[in-house]
């Protein structure tokens, strides 16, 4: 992409409304704009980074057997008073009613419709296992929605459900999808950590958070200094495999985290970490308590009906971009992960009206883009510095500097974001260096 | 997928809500599931659907110089005010009022918030052309809503928006939407005809409908038979030729092609087709409606500040997934042209209980898979007959029928569900045979 085309409207001052550094970044780095109270447009460079998000979180939940579907925003409230939850849920519901003074509501949360759905169609345990997910807009009208995408009010969440026979079999699906958020938060290129967690609202009695660590984070946590030492990715562990996926969930469930809420000094270890973090995702085993209420059942083998136990799965897609930025960002800008940045390489020319120097950047940009890496080339008739800062903001991990002096030595310069490192680069070994540092970012681990 | 793990659930019978072929093989089809008056969950097989369309329309757009964006779905009254249209809008805008008692509503299209957009960061021609899109869900609160996605009230749409300085460069970028919509379509596998429109509540004096040509279509149309003849792809025609894209331009718009409310048959040609057709797309030029009411200005090159010249680019994405299957089905079921099929290829095992019958099937699963392409393998232990209506039913291009006798010979039968010709291949060439077949079809223009 040419900046001089791209719709990028970055800022140069910090604006005044945003109160932490995710929020003032991404207003910024031209990647969101407010509409509402709690409501954004994803800019062009802001949905690139949130597409990114989501098909890492799709190509996850396929692998570990859930299937996807797509709810839609607005549900009808008579699914929610089956439920109970429909006076329940109070003023955060957006609640609506139609020309027709039908009640409805914008989807905080999907329960409700998927067990409508799964009473609609599956009858026998024949048809269990079951987890249906899907990656959709939802609102919920905080009273005061503030920190940008931290905390809006219309965000994308990804949240799944599981429907199985017995408990057993329900608490086996849960432990599916721990490792896959696992598996997911480690693609994104994140350092997050499942703590035990109250299950609120939703019900039941089997729940963990996933909490991003991040200096800036919006909870004080407490985890033990072994959590530096775990496979936090459960790199050999297998979804089919149960005793082997049991073991690892043991494993990891028995080494102290904890929020400020339930920390508890007594019973933590002597060697904690205390710091702070961000939810970005959040799982529920209930059992029976929404298919119990809607009369969701299946016949058990021996004929008898039974009512099918349930989980949910969320994870805050939007809600990601900025944790990612509060994690990883300096006084310049964002620094971003390179598995989910928007652009993996940008180019600055430093004098437009060079030849010798535009032409090289022509070639470097049309060569880099080829190999199917996202480039974005700073071509504007702007002021060397400005570029620099733009760059630094926007966060790609790989920068290409070139400049008449360097062209004419055949050299070039790059910088990678994350450390600041520069060197010189040969520029006839300029693209097999930059393809090379990309995948060796991308397999860090 | 194996048909005996994945939720497909399919209806033996016609639904008796479903006055339409689409609807009702849509629902019979296990696509998608009704939460509510023209509101409608997409079921798994529904949602392939849906994203492949999606996929074809974005290529398009990109393609054309179009950005990609994402509005929210929920939007401010205020905007609506200031352009005039919150009153006259009617019934159709869903009006919402949130916790504050704030004036909100559901994005039926997003002309004003664009131009917000637009006007918040964009204030010189140096800065034009520009063409923003987004993808997303809106909402009209039709007041009889029905033909499943045909009519309904939350919908998904592709809308985007060009902004120009002058009248002649914002009909330049009409004209090239106007190829992009054709080359879409065309990828679709589609034969969709422009015709000349009413602008409507849009507003403005240069309009196009593009109606899919179905025999049960929604409206009467009417057109020339040269558009047999017609190049309706715009091959050899680039968008940044603009003497070539208005020549092309000029020859499309001056074949006849009306709808019955505009259809005049005396200045229609002699050699006319009378059929019907469903509009699936809408492209409006409407100049400087919106950025002089919500005063959305550039400075021109001699320090002037105009208003910017607008148009708007619709495509009905969700609508799109009905369209076709009323453009292609049979008694049996769709008939999924190769382009968007859900499954490429369905697997029939005739005897599950057959050892080297299913180990076949199996292996045709397990290498077709490889080569990229989309299988649904029928591993369900129900009879034959039920098999073959389920899949002519779903409408997979191709069908790979498996049973013992066969296997003794060698032997498979393959089924191409558009044509139904039927014919034997030879296991040890089969994978070669539907690697060709499907190529064959999806390079058929």
């Amino acid at each position: 992409m040419r900046l001089s085309q791209y719709f990028l409207p970055t800022l140069k001052e910090d604006p005044k409304e945003a109160e932490i550094a995710s929020h003032r970044l991404m207003l910024r780095a031209g990647m969101i704009q407010q509409n509402g109270a709690g409501v954004y447009t994803w800019l062009p460079m802001g949905l690139r980074v949130l597409r990114k998000i989501e098909a890492i979180v799709r190509r996850n939940q396929d692998a570990a057997g859930a299937q996807e579907c797509l709810m839609p925003t607005i549900q009808s409230a008579d699914l929610w008073k089956e439920s109970g939850r429909y006076d329940a849920y109070g003023k955060e519901m957006l609640r609506i009613t139609d020309r027709h003074d039908r009640e409805m509501l914008y989807g905080p949360t999907n329960e409700e419709v998927i067990t409508d759905i799964f009473r609609s169609h599956i009858k026998s345990y024949k048809d269990l296992p079951k987890n249906l997910y899907h990656i959709q807009w939802k609102f919920r009208d905080e009273i005061r929605p503030r920190f940008g995408v931290m905390r809006g009010r219309e965000f994308l969440m990804k949240d799944n459900y599981s429907f199985d026979l017995t408990k057993e079999d329900a608490e086996y699906s849960y432990k599916k999808m721990f490792l896959a958020y696992l598996k997911t938060f480690r693609d994104l290129g994140l350092r997050v950590i499942p703590m035990k967690a109250d299950t609120g609202p939703i019900g039941g009695d089997l729940s963990h958070e996933f909490i991003l660590l991040a200096e800036t984070g919006e909870s004080e946590v407490f985890v033990d200094a072994k959590w530096n030492e775990v496979d936090l990715a459960g790199k050999d562990i297998h979804y089919n495999n149960k005793p082997q996926l049991e073991a690892y969930f043991d494993e990891l469930t028995n080494i102290y985290a904890a929020t400020d809420e339930i920390h508890n000094p007594e019973t933590a270890p002597k060697d904690i970490i205390q710091t702070r973090g961000i939810e970005v995702g959040h799982i529920f085993y209930f059992g029976t308590k929404y298919s119990e209420a809607m009369n969701a059942t299946v016949q058990n083998k021996d004929g008898k009906t039974v009512p099918v136990e349930m989980g949910s799965y969320g994870i805050g897609v939007s809600r990601l971009v900025g944790a990612i930025i509060e994690a990883s960002h300096d006084e310049a800008g964002i620094k971003w992960p390179s598995e989910i940045a928007p652009f993996d390489v940008g180019i600055i020319n430093l004098k437009v009206g060079d030849e010798q120097t535009s032409k090289l950047c022509e070639d470097v940009y049309t060569k880099i883009s080829a190999t199917g890496l996202d480039v974005l080339y700073d071509d504007r008739d702007t002021s060397a510095g400005a570029k620099f800062a733009n760059m630094d903001l926007i966060g790609a991990p790989w920068q290409i500097i070139v400049g008449p002096k360097g062209v004419k030595m055949g050299m070039v310069e790059m910088k990678q974001r994350m450390t600041g490192e520069k060197f010189d680069v040969k520029i006839s070994s300029l693209i097999e260096t930059i393809t090379t540092k990309l995948s060796d970012l991308k397999k860090g681990y």
